[in-house]
């Protein structure tokens, strides 16, 4: 048997996870959040915020590329793209392999939480270095606030949306981001678990549409996210298809026409979900 | 916090899961293995043998829809079904909805599972009480030995391929399988999860392509089984489309056209999964 164990603390999930072998090589609390990593076996290196496993090197290349690749994929030529949250530089890294894009802006909250990802996840990190972003530390709602410019895509990577998340999903922050979305942009987000979390799901999904005026929702099933059947809100001014509208970037690893495509949750399980909602199981 | 966990033990998995809140109902041995209830607030009632959830109450008709849907109406007019395992009636039940259904056969090595089920489960094990419906006692590889008998479908709905099951993933079984088979006929199994066991899910659709012809892959994302990526594999004798053939059947919670079409596995993820293996991560 495994003899390090490392045992999330999820407030958000019935179920924990307890990851065999996953022994510890960073701890430090930064001003907003606790800050681990971990090196497992089988995940290889692992990043923890305030006791929730936010990506292992094995499989970030799942959440990112699809919460990044499906909204700029149905962009004919992103040119400007702002990413709120995501200081650990795995979106940044998908946005930069679309030759189109001319500017990145990143705002995270947390600046240790870029060191430490430079320091333990240097290939993910890597587009910090690109001559094309600009990185701006504070709150993504306070920055759409005063900030006039206008972005083809919008990516929302946060943490759950408690603590320091939490001015990410008002119809505030959805309003000013509508407002900085250039005609013709994608505006997405991560969401939570559609089995665990579908109220959440449904409400942004409404939130989204009375904001923007179209909305989609798509998944990705993810191991080291309890719930798992991810989910991610795309909301544009008008409706876009689910199709992408230009060949593949290159160097993409699972990401392809046939996944984008599949992507979407069909609005029979959504109904279904929701109907079940995200509080105890009463038998029918 | 809640009072009582129930902690999985999955062999199998690099997570182990922890059930808040999970109350014992049941325990018995039975001669093949060990047989759990509990009761969790979040969902309902969990039938777990030798330690490893099989099904909740909450979740179990997305796996038992997709395993028996997708293969279903993937034929014009299923007229006799063979159901291997499925001692928990589950797959039973979404057979039974199909109205061309004019006999179930169904092959359970364990029949304390099904007592268990009748009695903890009764609104799932409810199609036991079908005059379509035979049960057997046995191997289900030892039963298409024996039997002549022909089958429009074979559903194989199994516990891990360890222990009782291992029988049930050999290439012995699955030619026995494609022999038992009508023309025109479908196959379909559970083959554990994308994320964590890739190399078997590759393994099984080698086989089965050997021993049937035709082989295709698709998933649905379970909550409740570690790795959750959860994939199926589609045999025949012939190659068969990603489309229904025809409307769904009733009374189906989440099955739908499009949920069918977006099941199945692009080739660059299992390409991708395969590649990445099922043991230790290993930095590129």
């Amino acid at each position: 048997m495994a003899k390090h164990w490392f045992e999330e603390r999820d407030p958000f999930s019935p179920i924990q996870y307890r990851y065999a072998g996953a022994r510890p090589l960073y701890s430090a609390r930064s001003e907003l959040q606790e800050i681990q990593v971990l090196e497992s076996d089988f995940f290889g290196r692992m990043l923890v915020l305030d006791g929730v496993v936010q990506l292992t090197e094995r499989d970030e290349f799942l959440y990112h590329e699809m919460l990044v690749h499906v909204p700029m994929h149905s962009h004919v030529a992103p040119k400007s793209v702002l990413i709120v949250g995501g200081g650990d530089g795995g979106a940044l890294r998908e946005v930069l392999k679309h030759e189109s894009v001319e500017r990145v802006t990143l705002v995270e909250m947390d600046r240790e939480v870029i060191e430490v990802a430079k320091k333990f996840f240097p290939d993910m990190a890597a587009g910090f270095a690109s001559p094309l972003v600009t990185v701006r530390h504070g709150d993504g709602a306070a920055f759409l606030d005063d900030e006039g410019r206008q972005f083809d895509i919008i990516l929302v990577d946060s943490t759950d949306p408690v603590g320091p998340s939490t001015s990410l999903s008002t119809p505030e922050f959805f309003r000013s981001a509508s407002e900085a979305l250039n005609d013709g942009g994608v505006f997405a987000m991560q969401t939570e678990s559609l089995h665990f979390h579908a109220d959440y799901v449904d409400r942004v999904q409404r939130a989204l549409k009375a904001a923007f005026g179209a909305v989609d929702l798509y998944g990705a099933p993810i191991a080291t996210y309890a719930g798992n059947w991810w989910t991610f809100a795309l909301a544009s001014h008008a409706p876009i298809g689910r199709e992408p509208v230009r060949e593949p970037a290159p160097g993409l690893r699972i990401y392809c026409r046939e996944l984008h495509r599949s992507a979407f949750v069909p609005s029979k399980a959504l109904t279904c979900f929701t109907s079940l909602g995200s509080g105890p199981y009463r038998r029918g």
